[in-house]
């Protein structure tokens, strides 16, 4: 729950950009860009990119130490689409083959991904553009905010390929985001769920006109730069809680928020905000 | 958690169709259709119906291992209404001069029915016609989806009769289907919600136009057979998935999941879904 | 979980009406109203303040057991806004120079806060007219209810004063009445949202055109009165299971439920409201 300003961390050590092979990553304006790169596939998920990607969040969670870290990320797709879920060819017909214990390893490494997402302190956001489908639904979900197309939708289509809408963590997930009643009727139907629908229930927090795919992702790279821009040592604190308290009593969460704002008060954040109020100027945020 | 595809189940013996007698019970394309059926008095429950229709979802639970068992469930009202609670002469009345004990002995059997809803992990459909109040209003929200007439109502009516919301689990429910600031006015109140407002908050997953009650029912009907048509095996894991991860921390979500999907992976219908893609026909689920 | 009635507790002793030093409290029609009392200042909250409207609901529960005692709160701002949160000048300034033991008194002070709203069986609606904003806005969202101008907004505004949104039970609170998806733009941005927003995401129960600001004032002591004249012993028993059963499994919540009923129906609100529904009068709550 404690984090360590840089300025006072022993271990410091820099870390370079992370070069993935999978997919691709870029760095502007403190906001890291994940880009899934197999347009010809609407970026389709291989055993690769699930390694990868859930090495990355680890990677860009410790980096924030650095001084030019990403302090928001998002994810996109390549060209149209965002992301139709685990390749056909790559993943789905290689599993049917495997008994129990190499299915378990195929399993336990998507939800390895989805967790990396949900314990990475630097805030995610989903740039949702046409399809976001079974594990791009999920891993689109996991993020902290989600910006969609207009025509884009959501299909957490298990029940189409035989499989359970207990995915990577969709079951534990959805109902906390759009409620049990939403959450029952899309996971036990499948079906598609288009942007203006998303917003109704929760699961979209912009909508966006895509004619333009591009000018989707240009507002969840704006939104992301919004959330670089806030005091970071705080944003991540704030990340951090909305997690751990979705699984404590409230009691406990009232000393914990105690405990973790406190620890915000003794950052230098928190008097600088003052001083640049008082001199009128925008805040310099560590 | 883990569910035995029915060939392999050494202990497999064919259930019959129960035949209620305090409602009505039929099967049709899979479907089950529970028909509450004391239309005279707004099918309001009475303690035979309670007993009854607890057990009916324990069976209905194990006849899904049947090769005929229904694959989904309606739950309804004869005539023009769902069902108005609790009857006033056969239950409340007969309340009055019990003693603690006898009172327990009632809240829980109330409690056991909806814990058999939810525990039962075939899906089921409430058809909310004209009124579901009191007891009423709790079963349909036990429900997995609830289709609503556009004039019909929930009301958690428990203030108007004495009593608190803290009612067959109402007070557990109502919080993770609306939100808490939805539901403290539910329930604090005990109003009237008509359909449109249900939608809004989540409560009604489906609105229909009600000038025929008939339509109503057909629509739930259309939406359990959809769910009928489902490959069962992933959708009764998906029921109870959802509803067991409400209890869970993110982290046992993860594993849980992980384990929940490998076992629908080696369920036959994961590849014949594949089978019936590759071949451009409908899937056959076991 | 249990409650006396006051006519059996041994224990019963009058209390007075508080009458607090640092912001006022009165009573009519069995409603308390809590007014905020510095309108200069937007209502801005000071280490008194703190101290003593914590006290007050424990002291307002406590005192429900009084004849006259009050059976649902209001809480207000004078004049225009309800409340802009921690005063600069009394509470902000102050906190700089402070070591972590002097922090966490602070911290613990202001959750003690929300933990006594939460605890107090008494319901509570906010009146929140103008701005909602910090401290003031979790004080709000930790009410049962909340009533909205029209043009009155929230903002949970941390990140602008360098600080994190794991304030007072904030990263609690606001997931569990707005979803996952809308707490977390509204904690990472800290930006205004405003009363039509607030209503579509369920943060407002009502909006109120707010071109008199005292008629949001109205609507608020309404909706209050409307809960003081429920059955107070079931109401308050609502309250205190809607809270504690967000720490519940299901399983244990369906038990609680099933006591905190048969409590409710030993008590004689339970009867009366048969006998006035028999003899087609209003019932007399005890």
């Amino acid at each position: 729950m404690t984090e360590q300003a840089p300025r006072i961390d022993p271990d410091f050590r820099p870390l370079p950009i992370p070069q993935p092979e999978s997919f691709r990553y870029e760095e502007r304006d403190r906001v890291g860009v994940i880009t899934l790169d197999r347009p010809d596939r609407y970026n389709a998920l291989t055993f690769a990119v699930y390694r990868e990607l859930t090495d990355l969040f680890s990677v860009i969670d410790r980096r924030s130490l650095d001084p030019d870290g990403a302090r928001a990320l998002v994810i996109r797709g390549e060209g149209k689409a965002f992301c139709s879920g685990g390749d056909v060819e790559d993943i789905i017909t290689r599993l049917f083959d495997r008994d129990m214990e190499a299915l378990l390893r195929f399993t336990r490494m998507t939800g390895e991904l989805i967790h990396a997402i949900r314990r990475c302190k630097t805030p995610v956001v989903a740039s949702v553009k046409k399809v976001a489908a079974g594990a791009g639904a999920v891993i689109s979900l996991a993020c902290d905010l989600r910006v969609m197309g207009r025509k884009s939708f959501f299909a957490f289509l298990f029940p189409q390929v035989g499989l359970s809408g207990a995915d990577m963590g969709a079951s534990w997930l959805l109902p906390r985001v759009v409620g049990l009643g939403h959450a029952s009727e899309l996971l036990l139907l499948g079906d598609r769920v288009y942007a203006e629908r998303c917003a109704e229930i929760g699961l979209a927090n912009r909508v966006i006109d895509d004619e333009d795919p591009a000018k989707v992702d240009e507002a969840a790279f704006e939104l992301a730069l919004a959330i670089a821009r806030k005091p970071h040592f705080a944003t991540r604190m704030t990340k951090t809680m909305l997690q751990q308290e979705q699984d404590m009593g409230f009691g406990d969460a009232i000393e914990a928020e105690a405990q973790a704002q406190a620890i915000c008060m003794q950052h230098p954040d928190f008097k600088e905000a003052n001083d640049a109020w008082l001199a009128k100027r925008d805040p310099n945020w560590k």
